[in-house]
């Protein structure tokens, strides 16, 4: 067992006495079982979703509770359709606009929703760290989802992604993947690092400008390149991340067609992976910042897969951290 | 065939290739037996409304994503109101505080809403021809809906006019029909000219000054009127426009008082149409602008019946494209 | 039959002609029986929050339209709630954003609301009696609840903690209440001492500095206290209210630190009421202001009971009152 699956604090919080996930907060230190068993249960969904009926009655008279910090419709659409499709009745909340502008302290807040019996809270917060501190304060009623905490982690965005790989490449063990861009910025690149290695993944790369590499990159068990040329070697997957405009607070960066010359993904660069390599990116996507649209709308990206994907692994999480805090409830009580 | 039912650029659109309804985006082009169909559905929904349980399971594990990119709480409201008594799953979207924000072009927001699944969007721009638009960029697997698009044309509301007429006055045949007011600015008067001629009606005019008729009226097959009283001599259907006062830009109107002192629809004015007429308002009303409350409040208008049949109309145009994308796709494979 | 319980007005409104419940707007005029009926109803309900599948089948098909004229997530959260509990769609309408800035009046949106044959209107607004007078202006086909208006009352607010009460001392005969606080710009304060002595509460309190004490609390059947010590003395039951900071127009109080000084429930001021005594709060609680932190999360509190007891009781008043409006309208028609 390597570090990455090694049983820490996260995992503690994450996971019920028997292995079960009970919380979905972070990649960090869940097993390569319980990913894989995410992964198989989203490939589940994803029939559900092809059919007319796209309705599945697990979550039926279970209430899901969106409590959206910050804004992100996109995320918010997925998480409440994923909800539904469970038969769960959702509840968006706004809290920017709510009961914290009358003075109400978070915990008072989180309470309330917890007494109105909400089964599962999905997270959205600017600061890191958020979702841990919710769900170790919340009572065991309630399963938490990180639906993305500062530039902490947002891990449904990791495990679609690796839904979306395992769909299109069969298995993790021989495939190199690079992942491009604001590494330092990204929600959700070391969330990807995490969910790559610990599914067995033959090498996992972080391509960027120095301005844009975390400082403790060197800890991520991943190889680290300055330039595209030398990253995209051979690589059988490319995720491109969002340049996040809104988050660069300093002079990080040259201009965005600086990016683009050095960074974007074009059909010219794209040349230099592996022939059959495949194009990720989170979305939405700035055409001409990170990636050409010959590219974004080209074969080899599965950029709207992942949104699809995106809705399957959102009911996987929720319905098994459910299922998890309900068995966890039943044996306690 | 006369020019209006003739199979045209909008009509490939909307149709499927064995004539069913696939889009609604506009009443030009659609035949009479196809508007006639979406009235006899709208019309079994009117029992389904009147009943207890005014649900039916038609759109069951089917998703309808409100894409509302200019605000409209009531249109909005009733097309959520009969989504849901298909037993659909609702997505409202308000576009104008979303992804295209973060620069997301139109048509990669919609190519991710696709993505996520959804069986039908209602679209409502501020753009004339965005409905259109979208309905040719799509995937065979959605199914589109114009909630309004700019000055061009809404459909639905045009429908929710036929279907109030015909449950009052039984038959199209022998009707004239007076539409008042605003014509220039109005989405929804061409739609009503259109589809009171393919329905048969005997008659229709519009009644407005100078400066509210669109300069092409000539085209549209009706009788045009600058004054009231010729114009509503002996009609049998009075439909009322609302003055847009947000969206007269020019000078195109001395004043409120002047415009119902000429053409508002009175108690005095009202005689010189037919003893039985009936009055309609798409609302919101402005009292003592188009219509004194004594007429909007009294026997002859049918203004609330319109609200009603606008659920029933919206039910059917959904079921029956929603339908149509399902058997279109089934028949591609 | 006391003055409390006599037929009046109101009970003439909210009650159907065998003394159902019709709309629920107001505890004035409601006899003891349907009081009683309401906490039974809710007691019911708690069993159905407690399990896995929190929904019964009670309203389905039926439309339940949150007309919110006054911002309030919390309270629109647990009607929304109450609701879907009961299987019932739901349509949201902030009314503010909505056609009223169009120009058209209250009573012609409301008229469209019950032409999209909507069961029930849960009305929030910032003006005293809107509620009563949309109950008298709507047809027989919808049901109203009152869920806020002005100072007037909050009458769910007052049935929560009436079943809170009862579920954490069992009967109301031999309890002393105490409620402390902004008594005059309370919605609640007024419906709770009628709701109290309509049960049967051995004796009612208020506690309050001098302007924020109504000047017709001398009719409103209560002991009135300006001190908090003496007013605690022996009582049973600690109601704190919420201090309104956002209504606070006039200079009525010194301070938020004077008024914990002399009106804060400490554990020190606490050990003043009976040793079994319970605490509650309506929520948002100011910590410090109104209540110490020690006693809102200490042993006596039941301030998230409250909450949950809440949707039940909307459950139980929602199920009522369009059970009534059913009834009512198949006797007349």
């Amino acid at each position: 067992m390597n570090v990455t699956s090694a049983p820490n604090a996260a995992s503690r919080v994450q996971l019920t006495a028997d292995g079960r996930l009970r919380h979905f907060l972070d990649i960090d230190g869940l097993p390569k079982a319980l990913l894989t068993e995410i992964l198989d249960t989203a490939d589940s969904f994803r029939g559900v979703q092809d059919a007319q009926v796209k309705k599945v009655p697990l979550l039926r008279g279970r209430t899901v509770a969106n409590l959206f910090f910050e804004n992100s419709t996109r995320t918010r659409a997925t998480f409440e359709l994923a909800a539904k499709r469970l038969s769960a009745d959702v509840l968006n909340l706004d809290i920017q606009t709510s009961s914290t502008a009358k003075g109400e302290t978070l915990l008072d807040t989180l309470q309330n929703l917890e007494a109105m019996q909400a089964d599962a809270f999905v997270v959205r917060h600017s600061d890191s760290g958020a979702a841990h501190f919710i769900a170790s304060q919340v009572t065991p009623n309630v399963a938490i989802i990180n639906a993305g905490d500062g530039r902490h982690a947002h891990p449904t965005q990791a495990m679609l992604d690796m839904l979306t790989i395992r769909r299109s490449k069969g298995a993790f063990e021989n495939l190199k993947v690079a992942i491009i861009g604001d590494i330092l910025h990204s929600r959700v690149a070391r969330s990807q690092v995490l969910a790559l290695n610990t599914l067995g993944a033959a090498e996992v790369r972080v391509i960027a400008p120095r301005t844009l590499m975390p400082v403790d990159v060197e800890d991520w068990r991943c190889r680290v390149f300055p330039r595209l040329e030398e990253g995209l070697q051979d690589v059988d997957v490319v995720i491109a991340l969002r340049l996040q405009k809104e988050r660069m607070d300093g002079a990080l960066l040259p201009s965005e067609s600086e990016f683009y010359r050095h960074y974007g993904l074009t059909q010219e660069s794209l040349a230099w992976a592996h022939p059959e390599a495949i194009v990720m990116h989170p979305g939405p996507i700035n055409r001409g910042v990170e990636i050409e649209s010959a590219v974004a709308d080209g074969p080899r990206a599965v950029i709207l897969d992942q949104v699809t994907n995106g809705i399957a692994v959102r009911m996987a999480v929720l319905s098994m951290a459910v299922g998890g805090q309900t068995r966890d409830r039943a044996r306690r009580g």
